[in-house]
């Protein structure tokens, strides 16, 4: 690690209140200086959403003592937009992290996550990121069990850095007796959500849904995937970028008829 | 074409009544069997963003005439989550088209747009998809230089399919008095927003920002991107996938010391 205190900037999804960035305060305190800018209410499934038709709030909040912190009405890639070229101005974080997030953003779930849609956003800035998230969402889950491979993560993402345009998708099995096996690196299992909308009335008589779903898993014979990581009790971690181009497919449509 | 009618599922982002969603109705009412589940309102910049907070509401429009129209609460996501899973239920669209979106979404905007998402989210569930935006964010632009070219995609869509997994994200420059050069098939410029937050005080005298900026292209020598192609007055074709895995960044991690 360089000779000066690295900066890292902390943000989440579930709102500033939520019981997984207080740890993840905790535990960056002990690697660097702290900023803290996330929303004000929760914005799990907000993907990568940005606030261009409505004004964004930020205001200073003593949540945290003596660390700085913000809250922001905006979406979580709001939150690091508006750090980097309003609260921190001319500086520059060595260090996004966003998380812990209550609940697992493994797979397919990377798209709809606010949490990862931070840490890419950070990743289009050029500054390294990691997402943390665990598979638990309850409102105050056990987190003691993610402590060690968290910083041991954001040591290694400080010390080496990560490839330019990417982020760290890192995810932990909810705790149970066992402690994690290790760290395994990843690929992006293929599944999907097979929703279920729950459709019922309102006291007035109108129809309304709930979005649920099943999670379905296209990978189930592969053991190189975040799932599968997941299911055998090892902390897993995808690095993503966010050139979504096919690259195989390129090639395919320009022999197209067009 | 095969010998049934396709079916063709067609939604946006910038809401039911939006221009642009209309001229994809009439230009799709050629192709095949077509409906509608669209926004009730504007939803630009709402990325891959789902609705698992609230309840979502869906009611059936005349909009359209006797094209089957609904309009939705949700995101363009949920949008096509509900058509799938609901309005069509046992019925699989041949096709989802979304847009034409009032503004580009070419190079790094594919995130934060949620007529890219719709698109994104019928590749999760197999189908093929194509996202379609004009560079003109006005009220009203003018998409008739856009119309043999979106006929001439969807139908090869159509006839040949997409790579599983992928979706088309097709752009077209604003009218010029030139028409288009041609179709290029391109992969996803580098490039980002540079942000400038707008610090203004509302009536009772507290801050707020607007989100704005300017576009920054890192690719600026490179010929094979969807900037230069729309630069060249292009429309531009990048197939997208949804596995953000950056695979040449797993070895790497694997010799991390963790």
């Amino acid at each position: 690690m360089s000779e000066h205190k690295p900066l890292i900037l902390i943000t989440n999804d579930d709102g500033i209140t939520a019981h997984g960035i207080r740890t993840l305060v905790d535990l960056m305190k002990q690697l660097g200086s702290v900023v803290v800018v996330a929303p004000n209410s929760p914005q799990s499934g907000m993907g990568h959403a940005i606030t261009i038709a409505n004004p964004i709030r930020l205001y200073p909040s003593d949540i945290f003592g003596d660390v700085p912190a913000y809250e922001c009405s905006g979406t979580p890639a709001d939150c690091v937009k508006l750090a980097k070229n309003h609260v921190l101005k001319d500086r520059t974080p060595d260090l996004v992290v966003s998380g812990i997030n209550h609940g697992s953003n493994s797979s397919i779930s990377v798209l709809y996550s606010g949490t990862m849609s931070a840490a890419i956003e950070a990743a289009i800035e050029g500054i390294p990121a990691i997402g943390f998230s665990l598979g638990d969402f309850t409102h105050n889950p056990d987190f003691s069990h993610t402590h060690e491979h968290i910083l041991a993560i954001a040591r290694n993402v400080l010390e080496r850095g990560v490839e330019r345009g990417t982020a760290l998708n890192v995810n932990f099995p909810a705790r149970t007796a066992e402690p994690l096996k290790g760290i395994k690196i990843c690929r992006q299992a293929n599944a999907k959500w097979q929703e279920v909308f729950d459709e019922r009335r309102d006291p007035h008589g109108r129809r309304y849904f709930w979005l649920a779903g099943d999670f379905v898993n296209f990978d189930t014979h592969a053991e190189d995937t975040d799932e599968y990581a997941l299911s055998q009790n090892y902390t897993s971690v995808v690095p993503c970028k966010y050139d979504l181009t096919a690259y195989t497919m390129v090639d395919t449509l320009k022999d197209w008829d067009m």
